[in-house]
């Protein structure tokens, strides 16, 4: 443990593969598979970005297939989305809210990535590049079972907060200042600033500026 | 090597193999590709759900990538497909073809894969765990690749024999009783449920019952 | 290190990086992804293949995630395409761009993950099969990301030659004639393989040889 408060990276964790469960759920729901692809979806979104954390840095089998609370707040979150998830007619509301889920999830998982990866002796680079996989891990592996191109890819900054959030925990760490506001801190302040770039529909600058329609059709 | 008959876990091995390889290699001919084509999705299929439960519990470099008997088992697979591969005017065929293989694989994987767990020392739960990634991994990396939506996001019972398959040796195993005649009879009752579900059209439930026609389309 | 030049391995392993990073670069331009979606397909494309390499043989963590040169190569080839990429009007020049420095990748990463694997102690079949997952793994993440069926499962020679380089690397090993020329050759022999296939359109056996307009279509 990195942190004295053992407690906060437990948190995180748990928070980060809830909410990137229910994002798993509603993406399946979207897709408008039955209950065990709803379930599978929302384990492989909450569990995937820790797995893939643990299997880069050699600390295997992962936490996320031994901790039964990671397990347990990954089907929570299938089900919940099973249970009561938006009405379909509102598609829009589907997409936005996967997306804001989408945030909390990066903020919480790029933290928690970071400061496991420094506990595992890692390099301050390579603890950053780990935090941002970890964050975006989940998302991806979610979007390439069901058959879209990955958030991360599509046009707006998703990668660059995650990368963010590691760089102040693994630079708070160098600093001797790593303590549990400051990683609280960094995460929220992910959420927060992905959730603008959605909400003020922020862009990265991209190849295509001129042709406006084509803009609209890759969004989908 | 927790089975006593050392020789019964190389038998599902080999026979998962295969017959995932002969999945891959059919997936691929629907798909239109060439001999190399056929070759690479049959040994991914084949070799993918053992080599990503060797990853993951830390058995690296996996038994997949050093045993040529298992590697064998998957190039031949591709091969066998390729030369006899169903008519492909009969596409219903070649779709029920896969299915069922699918579900053979299934059997073996998810028992062999909580055995490899067990042996490697892993806890009760995550050898359940391991085992199902195991029966459906290379399943999933096949379609993937293939540019389709997993199997086990379908609309019907996928993951959760396998599920109990691995759960039946790890109970077994817990209660001092495994051994040949359970892993065996659990990696058959696998597959014959799943052959089940595929010929009596079972599902589990829909988050949108109503919607008769999405469901047809969502099944392609 | 297997060769006394130590040298030879890095620079096999940036060229590989830096033209898979072009490649995937080029690939975003053509989906018509932002800086940040150009940015990180380069970087998985660029380092996939090291990646799957050093998970599979457990040398974790990976060298990709280590190694700031490597990481720099990577970011290089995406902001490189970034700022450069050749006019999208000319789509067939593009694609043929991807072929072209897809091949080179090829030749420099079968080597170099084959020299891995028997430098980890990796046994010759496992250290041929690793070299050909080396250089066939970052294209196949590139494509998977991108949403298209893999170059990899596509109607042409490709995975063939990144084997037959593997293949070169270990028997020379075998034979102790192992040095920079012999890899360096492998490596030039390799790419040149590709380019001509691509330039020959030379493909391997098709089951669907006598439907003549499927083939134009499975290539989009």
């Amino acid at each position: 443990m990195i942190l004295a408060d053992a407690r906060l990276q437990l948190v995180l964790d748990l928070v980060g593969v809830f909410v990137f469960a229910l994002s798993g759920g509603l993406v399946a729901v979207q897709r408008r598979l039955d209950l065990f692809g709803v379930l599978v979806l929302a384990v492989v979104a909450g569990l995937g970005g820790g797995i893939l954390r643990d299997v880069l840095i050699g600390a295997t089998p992962p936490r996320g297939l031994t901790d039964w609370r990671l397990l347990a707040a990954a089907a929570l979150g299938g089900l919940v989305t099973f249970r009561w998830h938006p009405n379909l007619g509102r598609r829009r509301l589907l997409v936005r809210s996967v997306r804001v889920l989408d945030a909390a999830g990066l903020g919480a998982f790029c933290v928690s990535g970071a400061l496991t990866a420094l506990a595992q002796g890692a390099a301050p680079l390579t603890a950053v590049i780990v935090g941002t996989l970890t964050a975006i891990g989940g998302g991806m592996l979610r979007d390439v079972l069901a058959g879209q191109v990955p958030e991360v890819l599509r046009r707006e900054l998703y990668a660059v907060p995650a990368a963010l959030g590691a760089t102040a925990v693994v630079v708070a760490r160098e600093l001797g200042v790593l303590g549990t506001g400051v990683a609280l801190a960094a995460a929220l302040g992910v959420a927060a600033l992905r959730v603008l770039a959605v909400l003020l529909d922020l862009n990265a600058p991209s190849p295509l500026r001129t042709s406006a329609p084509s803009r609209a059709e890759s969004r989908e």
